[in-house]
């Protein structure tokens, strides 16, 4: 097997009390599903912690030992309960302090050099090895050390830092995928059919998606595979199966 | 301490490929976090996982072993990649089958007996021992077993589940949160004075949170707490440092 088709796997961290309590709803987590995707990369699981040391060091510890790349946001800003750098210090087990580099880049965002006070330059507090993620927005930095990412939580600027991120990463072979409509049909009408299709072809996975309108059920069934033949193989074999469904069709059911 | 003042805590579970490859949005967490907070119970962990047994029963058995509550949803429907009612099971070590009182709910559903085929009546399979979730919408219930919550992964149908399982649910003592307005003082100005205040106020919890619109920071601080008092008071303090701040402001930083 070639490196391009060892599975690269990721896990994602959101850190925040904001987003258990209900407060915040997150927008992080989907945003980094389409990206990782999109590179061919398998996000395989999703942890979200308060923001606890203990929770965030042995998460951050797990997670990493487990997948390609774990992706961490929130919890860089510089109030007293942004803890993460100092969380992932203490996972990796190595020092933390004032980077030079990130005090630069927190330099070039305020004019007087009085505003950068001690608050804001706990925000170029960087764990000992890591290197920086860029910041466009606000300037204060993310940093990577070994295969953790950690990034803001303000969506607009952890997006900024995703694309600083995406091409120092290896993609997977992408995931290719197609969405077939089961045209009304209910998934009980279709689930014994679609399970057989799914044991005939190994090299594809197929999911069922109902979407319920409120009314009705406007189901999608999703195949997925990193071969494109095994992909168009078990697209037939589906839209096959749901044309059927359709054509025998009985009066609906309510 | 006395039953209602111990800290009643949940994780929730969200079981599906699809929620991990982008495809669908999450909607679920976020609801689910607001009205366990709105019931004084303290969400405090989340993980998504794929659906593969193994991922599922493991962090089944990790979350129910921590939390008061366990709340899954996703993965109850018809089809083959609906395995969570089999792997809860496993999780628990007792047995699974047709479950007559499911049967019977399932059956108000179909009025055309065969219409109840084999693959809708996999809806009915229960691990033994649990308690049936009723399902307003779509009749296949959702279960609960010790004391995990077995619901849907569709919006609605997870929301009417909620609802019959909310009344069943002992409630901690509500968490009172007020939110204080910081006036477009960015963090960087009151990060030391907010840590200064959370030393001085240990019954409340105080979280700075940025909202960034584009150009300026629209920054909350919410200070929260289950005491009334302890509240009043550190909210007096957060208000007090702001309008200092406000008052002391110098020219604008970019």
């Amino acid at each position: 097997m070639s490196e391009t088709d060892a599975p690269v796997t990721a896990a994602v961290l959101v850190i925040g009390d904001e987003i258990l309590s209900g407060r915040t709803k997150d927008k992080n987590i989907g945003y980094i599903a389409d990206y990782l995707t999109a590179m061919g990369i398998d996000l395989r699981e999703v942890r979200i912690v308060p923001d606890e040391e203990d929770e965030i060091v042995a998460a951050v510890n797990a997670l990493r030992a487990r997948y390609t790349y774990l992706f961490t946001t929130g919890g860089i800003g510089p109030t007293h309960d942004d803890i993460t750098a100092d969380c992932v210090a203490k996972a990796f087990e190595v020092g933390i302090s004032h980077d030079e580099r990130a005090v630069a880049m927190l330099r070039t965002r305020y004019e007087n050099p009085a505003d950068l006070n001690e608050a804001r330059l706990r925000m170029a507090r960087i764990p000992h090895g890591a290197d920086l993620i860029e910041n466009p927005i606000s300037k204060a930095p993310g940093f990577r050390i070994g295969n953790v990412h950690v990034m803001a939580g303000v969506p607009s600027i952890m997006q900024a830092m995703m694309d600083n991120i995406g091409p120092t990463l290896k993609g997977g072979r992408t995931m290719l995928s197609v969405s077939i409509d089961a045209q009304g049909t209910p998934e009980g009408a279709y689930a014994s059919g679609l399970g057989a299709i799914q044991k005939a072809h190994p090299g594809v996975i197929i999911g069922s998606y109902p979407n319920f309108t409120g009314k009705t059920f406007n189901n999608q069934i999703v195949v997925r595979s990193r071969d494109e033949a095994l992909l168009a193989a078990a697209k037939a074999a589906v839209e096959a199966l749901i044309a059927e469904l359709v054509a025998a069709r009985p009066a609906p059911v309510p």
